[in-house]
């Protein structure tokens, strides 16, 4: 068994957002994702993110407004979101008071099985 | 972005455990893993688990006592721990008032480099 603490976790600041990047535990032979928390403060926001990876976060304290795809969510703690490859989001904290903490994991998306097999045929 | 929320997810019991599996959401096509959150009772343990997936786990809220290997180990809200393929454990929830609840994520474990060149050095 391997322990991982969320508060002794080696960070650096993304604009507002404190990022503990998981690559600091090697575990890349391990994993079939990446993984990362991160804070947001009480009355900010992150920067627009958008990238190929596919996104699934958990809220661990605090509440997040995820805002993405021209909708905004509210997100409790425990809850979970995902995020589409190429997907933008904003994840806002819009508590005056308490910060936001999530674990996120992302991954490249699996090859459709259609483009797939379209691919196979095209190489016969 | 899809959103899934906690506190609505479906839920059976496992011994006094309670477990709310991602199956419901219809995602293996999407997540390289599969997911489940569980909550354990105040003064309530988990049955012993042991399975070939390897498994890490995010506390949400509550703390877990994770016996595995020999020791137990207290991790905190926002803590995460991993389980090797095949590592018996139980989860203890100490607490006497705070139900814990976990966030899970498990996979079959990739065949380790030096097996998979052995494996196509044989079927040479």
């Amino acid at each position: 068994m391997r322990h991982f603490a969320s508060d002794s976790a080696e960070s650096s600041p993304v604009g507002v957002v404190d990022v503990a990047r998981w690559e600091q535990y090697s575990l890349e032979d391990t994993l079939p994702f990446q993984a990362m928390w991160y804070t947001v403060p009480p009355d900010a926001s992150s920067p627009q993110d958008c990238h190929p990876e596919v996104e699934l976060s958990v809220v661990i304290s605090g509440r997040a407004w995820v805002e993405a795809s021209g909708n905004t969510t509210e997100v409790a703690p425990g809850s979970a979101f995902l995020l589409e490859s190429e997907e933008a989001h904003v994840i806002h904290n819009r508590s005056g008071s308490d910060p936001l903490l999530v674990f996120t994991t992302y991954w490249m998306p699996r090859e459709p099985v259609a483009a797939a097999a379209a691919s196979a045929e095209a190489t016969r």
